[in-house]
């Protein structure tokens, strides 16, 4: 982390090493308040996806200036470089499950508000064990699959069990429910997104009544992201959105479609890989320095920002192919790659540099990189 | 890097905390001495590429035990990386064009054996500059382009010109061609990618006659991988093979075909991502949590090692999706994944475990992580 670091604070954006991620801190501002004015206006809490950015100066910009009333990550790794860096109020969105994860959960709630997605019944038994040996606290959301086909319980009987199960578990809270419909996310058409949105609302819907009937209040009444929030927020049934990729934005989000058949427009591209023209020896392709090791391309190749006359079309490992049919570019020259999935990019990189009005303002490690434990 | 470390030497696999990298020692050790093997037999160099691993414990097995002459990097940063882990001799097999990256070449080249591909005339006299600032020699392979469509100038005249230039150029060493038909590697048939080598083969030859008549010697003919380095070897014109895939072998490359139409099998599956069953709540599937931040998918999704009953279907950030037909997965079961694309899925990890007799006996920082500048 200490080494290759790509830029220093004042230089010009063009004197920066590539390839790198760079941050438009204007867009990125815009991104942050636009976000925050939603969930005030529709009186809802935000609980920001940290797993989009892994970054504890984001995760804090997300809470002082954005409202959200803390984070999510993936990982117990992820939330304990977020508890170090500051956080104080993480939601591992997720299952935990082995022992020693379990264990250092526990510790972790010595430290911050610490809450953890459950969807199997004898991990509460685990999860509880390991809190009372720590003295903490650990609040639980069960976990209901509403359609993404992944984790969670089945909605109605299922997590009504599971929920019965951790209120009566000595150190542990139930908390309420986690339903994120992560499919429905990338579905671009806008009716086709709203009908997977409304049957997970509806399930959410009948569960929190069966556990109302059993004494068993929600607090939390969790999910949503990027591509469906106004619909979960509109809901009347889900209090808590997990919104991530909206402070950057990628290539893949942007084409997912509003209501008027145009794309999604309220969040701008914040994030880019910079990159460099390394080979020129043809006139009709260039070869730039961002290959598979600056980026992820599972969910598409990256876009050229603001160039509609260069493609970027094939990646290896350290190499781009980029089409130049106009014989356009020029050995040295510079390029912004609007990433086709952000979250995994940003996991092979140990910086953000922060660009305002051309030249570096800040420079963000990536705090939480590679942790996957 | 300090943190997180998955396992600790001794450790029963079974405890080895999950997603990381394992390595499977014995397997590894067999590829070493199967690739040394047939460069001995063969009379050539080995000059093992460091992109597929970027550890520094690796690249001096590789010279110590497997008789390498050096190794390949793809990144001015991966060779300083290699280079400060006591590694001697490296080619940065790929174009260096920015006037930071090329005075840092400059600066390692006082410390280890530099070389670096060239396919500009301009870049000639930049890196000359550099060599002469620094008072050291570069030594210069020109690439050439013989069919792969990315870095490198025509075969023939337009090689020779620069050849002239660089030997002409004080600093600068000509020290021969790179000719890597990077596109031929994994061409699952044998007879199409034994054509595609062949046509290199020829344009080499051609280019290496054209350059005696000017009084330019070769002293390395550069190239090859895993799946073509026995037809570049067996060519009678490159002498210095840069093979790494080799001591891993990943998903794609097993279904490159051999010359008897079954799969290339002279090395051993040598790497896994090992990843931990962490959500069963279907019968006829179970989520684990290797997704893509443990893995690169780039060139396939990976598959499930020594097990025809399970299989890999789907990944997400942090999920894998395991098709389980037969209901055989248990909340907690750990599995061996053969990763689709070894290099880039290294590159978000920061440890190997390398295991021997069911047991760890090796760990090994992946010394050049995430270093692309």
């Amino acid at each position: 982390m200490t080494i290759n670091i790509p830029a220093s604070v004042g230089m010009p954006v063009e004197e920066v090493d590539t390839p790198c991620l760079l941050v438009d801190l204007d867009a990125f501002d815009r991104n942050i308040d636009t976000m925050a004015g939603f969930m005030k206006k529709h009186g809802l809490r935000h609980r920001a996806h940290a797993k989009t950015h892994k970054s504890s100066d984001i995760a804090i910009i997300q809470v002082e200036r954005g409202g959200a009333v803390g984070v999510c990550c993936q990982k117990v790794s992820e939330a304990e470089a977020l508890v170090s860096a500051g956080v104080r109020d993480v939601l591992v969105s997720n299952q935990v499950v082995t022992p020693k994860k379990i264990e250092r959960l526990a510790a972790l709630a010595t430290r911050a508000r610490v809450l953890v997605c459950v969807d199997d019944l004898g991990n509460v038994d685990d999860l509880s064990a390991a809190a009372q040996k720590y003295g903490v606290t650990i609040e639980c959301l069960v976990e209901m699959d509403v359609g993404a086909g992944r984790c969670g319980v089945r909605p109605g009987a299922d997590a009504v069990a599971l929920a019965r199960k951790i209120d009566a578990a000595p150190g542990l809270k139930f908390a309420g429910l986690q339903a994120y419909q992560g499919k429905a996310q990338h579905v671009h058409d806008f009716e086709d997104r709203r009908g997977l949105i409304d049957k997970a609302v509806g399930m959410v819907r009948d569960t929190v009544e069966l556990l109302k009937a059993e004494g068993l209040t929600c607090d939390i009444i969790a999910g949503a992201g990027t591509g469906s929030y106004y619909f979960e927020g509109d809901s009347g049934v889900y209090n808590e959105l997990q919104c991530g990729s909206y402070i950057f934005m990628d290539a893949d989000y942007q084409r997912v479609k509003d209501d008027k058949g145009g794309f999604i427009g309220e969040f701008d591209n914040a994030l880019f890989i910079y990159t460099t023209v390394m080979s020129k020896t043809k006139t009709d392709r260039a070869i730039c320095d961002a290959g598979l090791k600056a980026q992820s391309v599972d969910s598409g190749l990256p876009v050229i920002f603001g160039r509609d006359d260069v493609t970027y079309i094939g990646a290896s490992d350290e190499h781009g192919v980029i089409s130049d049919p106009d014989n356009k570019l020029r050995l040295g020259d510079k390029l912004k790659l609007v990433p086709g999935h952000c979250d995994p990019t940003v996991n092979v990189h140990d910086w953000y540099v922060g660009i305002r009005n051309g030249r570096v303002e800040a420079l963000w490690p990536v705090t939480a990189r590679g942790m996957c434990l």
